[in-house]
């Protein structure tokens, strides 16, 4: 067990692209994946949250898992989302995809009701002894039960088989714990945080890589961010950060997630189609304006044109416009028990 | 419409019991549903909350409606949880449900992901253009996406088929305002509180009846506190609501939900079976303690024996107890989550 | 000690008139003292939270009390808040609100900091045992540290001197956890709820009044509700309640508290002039809608006249409309942390 | 306005000693505030969180100000707390510490109720309208109300006096969002965080300094958190990051805050005295216990002796101790209402 084995850098957490009768388009998903993949992530992260995989059904599921290993022909490792229904669900799951090839699964803790600590614990117990493939914990406490500090480190501690944590919490501290925890007796255990915001200042403190969302949109700049704060040029990465922050924040607060995500993938030129959870009058007309704010955000760094009516004067594309968006929709968030 | 058209009574939310392998326990929840209909409650909600709906497959989940209208042979009316994966998942177990007789389904709002309530209305949308059979929107804001007041008051206008709400929150100026909203344009609409330690007061404030927990335990009880209520016997009902808060309490706080059902279901003669969610030692021995505790105060009603070793002095058994382990495992709900 | 003794009955929280300077209007609080005792509340509770009591200095607050006893002249019980910077001068103010003849203080738990259960504890512990007077505590933990069951229980079996709790929390299961622990050994201890929204069912649990700031605006029906209510005549009450809680809603969420409170005041003719807190402009315009929205409410029963604009067709004022506020406005709370 | 005005560095929210009658003790106040310049930190500031301000009187506050700027001379600069019960009192107390020749006051959102954005801004304008001294904002949405982006963006464009803000938040994704918003209209502004455990990442994402109570205590290894990140040496940084952590965790976390710091300064040989607050029996034996594990982090590194029963094994002083400690009391957090 050393260093060397840890799972690092970008992995993508794909959206997959439906056609027009809301059923999985293969094609675009294996162009989407090949597009992903010659724009530099490290690996490939399907049937997570913003793969919106409740959404899908188990066969879905795992034809989505199908699809990507077949198309990505050992290129990048895949990180296959593996929850289900219950533990003998999940187990099947990982069986299934171990036999596709994936590097690992990440399972994310059990939702809807909300386990105590020792229960998280009981659960990813039976995964870790049962598993014939390499295992990440997956922790996302605004969605599912949280996976405490103490859980993870006997986890670690317990089953080899569980090598890493994708973190989704955003929060500093609580990473630092689980890494002071964790590292000692585990070298090889891998800290992945999917919180885009935080990225920089989690890879400068012990994170081995991420699982974001903007990679899905801009691979080029989330990898770049990576590179730059692995290689200490700290003002060079601050930079991207902030650029990261304002795109993650509009694309995440500003509507009904992913639906941001769907928006700004038709501006790069993947067609991903419209989303399976129906949208309101009023979202439709909202996400236009999203649509434009994401533009001209894309279009700062290359990545689009401007919209037909324009943007605000290069340097400072609306700090203050998606600041005002984020803080309602903050707001809305914690209405809906989302944030804090 | 009109008001005699309403959902009215005790709905029980039943346990699936399971046997040694993990599997549906068909003669024992075909013994359970009949032993619920003898005690008294007035229709029955299997695949809810406290039915463990997540863990089981969608074929399981269609087994079980399938098993207890069967059994039922229409002697009290069903609402069946019918949330599935997507829209369009959810009307095929409706058009399934209707087809197998049930009275309503009920349907969660959509969960893991927490939407805003222009994209709850939307989902709820689809399936009140849709539905062949009546819908019970299902309102429980600590596991799903809330469904605010505006939107069951749009909802109900807009849509025939929607004929009730199920609220879980306990939230009694919540109720009130959706009364108020909703009952003048639609006096055939039931309110119904999923939250058994609140139970009279709602009732007294206009509330139709309750989808409890309880009632799958002690239905004798829940459905004499209704009956109390509805007869405005209030200093008797007030007894009746305070013993169900102490069982309540220590039925949904002493360990992770659904277990204490579990525990106290044994206590009466159904066999429950082990659950699908693992437990850790720690759990277990917990749960040894929580039982002693459901004993005695289901024998302060006389519907078990006292545990071997003896009950608290009558008349006053360990509300401390039963304090200290509510303020325990609060602070343990709010950690996770799942409570505020 | 029997339950004979208890504090029973509504306490108004009132607001403290300020003249043009921003200084205690004497002459209007002993005109306001009056109009309350004549409309028929039970007693008084200046430097509550409607009081503002944190934005006076330690030196106004007295004076408050001091104005207040003097004008009551014993016609009903006053319960004078008490709360300072720390134990030693809270007792001071204990001390002389004792002799200024208040009927007891109310003491709200440790603010700024949220303490713990055993911090809440020692604090009035040492409260309990050096008062000269009956000591109400205050739990309102929206705004100051929880003061928990097992705390409530002990303190009242340690201290004959606290008799009466006042909790703000709105809190059903809690109340009725709070009584059963409590009631047992001290039938002298009085129960009183400053949640208006839930008086009615508060006081069919088991209450014993309420500190309500409606009792403020519209003393007579905020008493009336409590006379039908323990009269037994409940589907009297139920309609007062329902009335009560869009006042109360309107008043306490379409802007900062208290200034709901003080615009629905002018209207029955009282000058609270201008708070303390200063107004932005966007407050003040969003205050004229919402005094027109109060007038409405309060014309609705004849405590006002109709807004020059004229209100909603009568027996359905805006219920949607109130709604609306209030499901923008609690997002608002949440987003402040006031709710949850 | 340029950023060489900015506020940098470390300033110390220094803990104010009593005496045996719970008094300022004056002589250990002077010998305490020579004690942290000689240590290295950059600026002091009395009257925060940490120091207690809302347990003594207003006279106290002033003379804690007028003791600490008389016994400091010059030698570092002062930021003065200086929040009262309203606007008048806080520009009275800004005008006072004015005279007394502080750097700056700074000034903690109105607490105790929660208020909305455009209250929080008319409360601060009034102050940056009238305030004879340079004010930093004071966000800490744990205590008080929250200050928002838009809100610090428009105070800081609005009034020169307004030169700085004190985040207590923790949240880096809140002050990267801050940054980006005034920093370019206001390159003199600065940005101190007040939460220790993100202090290396908060400064790499372009913090200027921090308020952090750890200064209080081990003022060499905070400032030299500070000069090893500015410094761009990340590897030693970071070590040194982890260390805080795991005394931050403990002082904060492991009892009410601030007993942890005022058990940790008396292991350095500065005299606190006991803390106005009282401790029931319970919280002093725990503080015991708190004491050993703040002892032990001390040793480490080299600050205080090992207590009498020894340390765990040098290099990995029980993070898992701290870690279920740190667990442990999130959750009572949670329960208070002071974590999310």
């Amino acid at each position: 067990m050393t260093a060397d084995k840890r799972l690092r850098g970008i992995f993508t957490p794909n959206i997959v692209p439906l056609d027009g009768q809301g059923e999985i388009n293969e094609p675009e998903l294996r162009r989407y994946t090949d597009w992903l993949i010659d724009r530099g992530v490290h690996g490939l992260y399907p049937n997570g949250s913003t793969g919106e995989f409740t959404r899908f059904t188990v066969e879905e599921r795992r034809r989505i898992i199908a699809i990507m290993t077949d198309q990505t022909r050992g290129r990048v490792p895949i990180l296959a989302g593996a929850a289900e229904a219950n533990v003998r669900e999940t187990l099947r799951a990982c069986e299934y995809y171990h036999e596709l090839g994936v590097r690992a699964v990440a399972i994310v803790s059990p939702y809807y009701y909300k386990l105590s600590p020792p229960a998280v614990y009981a659960y990813f117990r039976e995964i870790g002894r049962n598993t014939p493939v390499d295992v990440t914990l997956y922790n996302i406490p605004m969605f599912a039960s949280p996976i405490d500090v103490p859980t993870v480190q006997r986890l670690s501690e317990e089953f080899e088989r569980i090598v890493a944590i994708k973190d989704s919490s955003g929060d500093l501290p609580h990473m630092i714990r689980m890494i002071a925890a964790v590292r000692p007796n585990r070298p090889d255990f891998s800290f992945l945080t999917g919180w885009d915001s935080v990225l920089m200042p989690m890879l400068l403190i012990g994170c081995d890589g991420g699982t974001n969302a903007t990679s899905g949109v801009v691979p080029e700049v989330t990898r770049k961010l990576y590179d730059l704060t692995v290689a200490g040029r700290i003002d060079e990465a601050r930079e991207l950060q902030f650029k990261i922050v304002r795109l993650f924040d509009a694309m995440l607060f500003s509507t009904d997630f992913p639906e941001g995500v769907r928006a700004s993938l038709a501006l790069r030129g993947i067609e991903p189609g419209m989303g399976r959870q129906p949208l309101s009058e009023g979202q439709q007309s909202d996400l236009k304006v999203v649509r434009d704010t994401l533009q001209c955000l894309l279009a700062e760094s290359g990545f689009a044109d401007e919209p037909v009516g324009g943007c605000p004067p290069a340097g400072r594309v609306d700090p203050q416009e998606v600041s005002h968006i984020v803080q309602g929709v903050l707001a809305e968030l914690k209405r809906r028990g989302l944030a804090d």
